[in-house]
């Protein structure tokens, strides 16, 4: 009877789930899946390591709610789960915070305290609690585990944290938190394995998805990072703008009669590829437009990783390693050449063969600086972070 | 009967002056000073080429206007400059939107559309602009020149001055403008005279006044800046913020209730080094003071110079000298010594007794990437500009 480890990732619209079985201190994925179209036309796909697939459609109309997806997905892993046990579910959380710098078990005094970290992330801090209140009220005995995206940059330096504003705005919890943590401290974990040199000194993590930021990492330690105060900062990504001057906001507010709901529509949901392109916020299709302001929208993208580049070698004053990950960085070749080329002056040079295949190494031997291509896996770390937890603290 | 142009800097409550002298194209400095406390507390101030100092206090609760202090201010030139004839006034101006990319005569018609950018720059244009008015109303024989911060920075390709914003916005005219470019056109112009190799390459020149910028320049032409769309953006300053989260203003709004006024006061008036300090925002004054946060507030301020300073390289794919301008960059010795061993790993190297002195090269003579400390002039190129665009365009 193997035991079971569940990781949720839950959005506004989505629930995306993998299980893994539990081996001693390993993990193997079972099954992955998801269910999205929540409230409107929800559907639940999963796959299992079979490569066996299952779905379901509820059709359009039907108003599946995160405890109905939640239940689905319950009921999916018992039926298709025979003689596995259920032993703890992990769960993915954009904000911890100042105060979680790693995992923590869930219990209601933890549940409150990020319950009060909506403020900081309102469009996805309530969806990620949700499922943790359904499961404790429906399934009391299973252990549940928060794992942040903040957390792994808790080891940033307080100067790099902070903005040059007033305490009186500071305190009320206005730093750089950094994102995508979960994905960057997977990375960090894996690293020796690749480049046990550059593990141990000066790393820059592109994590390019449909969010997009990068990561300063020394020994294994964020010590920087592209995204602020939200995710919406830093590099441009699927919809999101990136980096913007904040007079932009006052501008479009005083002469264009904004209000704070048209504005974050817009930074969140109608800029980045998309916004520029008017195409798409797909790189895949980007790459594939004859539009020219699909094109312009790559090379924005681009440069502004160039530069980001830049300022975090500084932030470390130099670089050992370069690692691209996630949708974009694992896939898109000819985006890949062009950030390694834009960064010859930093000592970067691409072999376009290996480049061609995928790597792992995408660098030449004589590259000074080595560059990796590491596919992203959050739901793992999720994973190996729950098991830690229970073992460590379960009654 | 010697020519001397007039070079007024206005802004909401004082007038900046300098007259020079013209001797074919050279220009000599005939006297500077400056009118503030506009509407409060007016008081004159004047320092000729000999040293000697003129002044005049209204006293509190006098309402001298812009008017009064330019008619005060060419009174002052009469008495103090006998045999001078004013041939033409030149002026600052903040703001040349996506047009003006090198000075320019004021006629109605540029008044007019220079009056169309105020919206770009609300705290700033309008006091630019008065000074235009009343000239051509009292005195229409004069030629005027307008000289702008953005100018120098129209040279910036596409690509480094856009937005991840959708069209329907940044066809308003939201884009880096940049500014400090006449600061940024002066030292371009002066640096073959220090580093003629440096000159026709890849330079960062640091302005590093209250008001804080960077600019990227190759071979005399700007290619990035760290200023955007408005002047709060890039390097923490005085007292604005600098960099910031667009996603920082919709919190400020949505869980601080902040309106878009207490937003523009945060960010450009209690921000920067006075903000986080709570002690000033003059640097001299940091520097002397025990207080820890005094020193915070150094440390974010040199972090993020050093955090740009690998941007901007990246935006020129490297970096061939360094160049420190305007009251902290020509004053602050230790700042400039954090600055210089903070960019050790781009192959600055300091040369501790020539920075103690002042430079003008304050690297070693092994360092790979010169540094060097220029005084900033923006008046006597706004001066040279206005020579230069009444020799050609005078009618």
């Amino acid at each position: 009877m193997a035991d079971i480890i569940l990781v949720l990732n839950a959005g506004s619209s989505s629930i995306k789930f993998r299980a893994f079985g539990v081996h001693g201190k390993a993990l193997d994925l079972v099954v992955r899946g998801q269910v999205d179209g929540l409230h409107t036309a929800p559907r639940f796909t999963a796959v299992d390591s079979t490569g066996e697939k299952t779905s379901k459609d509820w059709g359009a109309g039907f108003g599946l709610d995160h405890e109905g997806a939640i239940e689905h997905i319950g009921g999916f892993l018992r039926s298709h789960g025979e003689g596995h046990r259920l032993i703890a579910v992990g769960h993915r959380v954009v904000h911890g915070g100042q105060t979680y710098a790693g995992p923590v078990r869930v219990t209601p005094v933890v549940l409150d305290e990020l319950e009060k970290l909506v403020p900081l992330a309102p469009l996805h801090q309530p969806h990620n609690l949700a499922p943790m209140r359904i499961i404790a009220r429906n399934r009391p005995e299973i252990p549940q585990v928060a794992c942040f995206d903040t957390a792994f940059h808790r080891t940033t330096p307080e100067v790099a944290q902070a903005y040059a504003l007033p305490p009186s705005i500071t305190e009320q919890g206005v730093r750089r938190y950094g994102f995508h943590g979960l994905s960057y401290e997977y990375i960090a974990s894996v690293l020796p394995q690749f480049a046990p040199a550059a593990a141990a000194g000066r790393t820059v993590v592109a994590h390019l998805g449909n969010g997009a930021s990068m990561c300063a990492i020394v020994a294994g330690r964020s010590v920087a990072s592209t995204m602020g105060f939200t995710a919406v900062d830093g590099l441009p990504m699927g919809t999101r703008c990136g980096n913007l001057d904040p007079g932009v906001i006052l501008y479009l507010m005083a002469a264009l009669k904004m209000d704070r709901q048209a504005i974050e529509d817009l930074i969140y949901r109608q800029s980045g590829l998309l916004g520029v392109s008017g195409v798409s916020s797909d790189m895949r299709v980007l790459l594939e437009s004859p539009e020219p302001r699909a094109h312009f929208a790559i090379d924005i993208y681009t440069y502004r990783i160039g530069r980001e580049l830049g300022s975090l070698a500084a932030a470390m004053q130099g670089i050992d390693a370069l690692v691209l990950t996630a949708g974009v960085g694992e896939n898109a070749v000819s985006i890949r050449e062009r950030i390694v080329r834009d960064a010859a002056w930093l000592g970067l040079e691409l072999d376009p063969v290996a480049n061609q295949s995928g790597g792992p190494c995408i660098s030449t031997a004589s590259s000074k600086v080595p560059v990796w291509v590491i596919p992203a896996n959050e739901e793992l770390m999720i994973g190996q972070h729950t098991l830690a937890a229970i073992g460590t603290t379960a009654s």
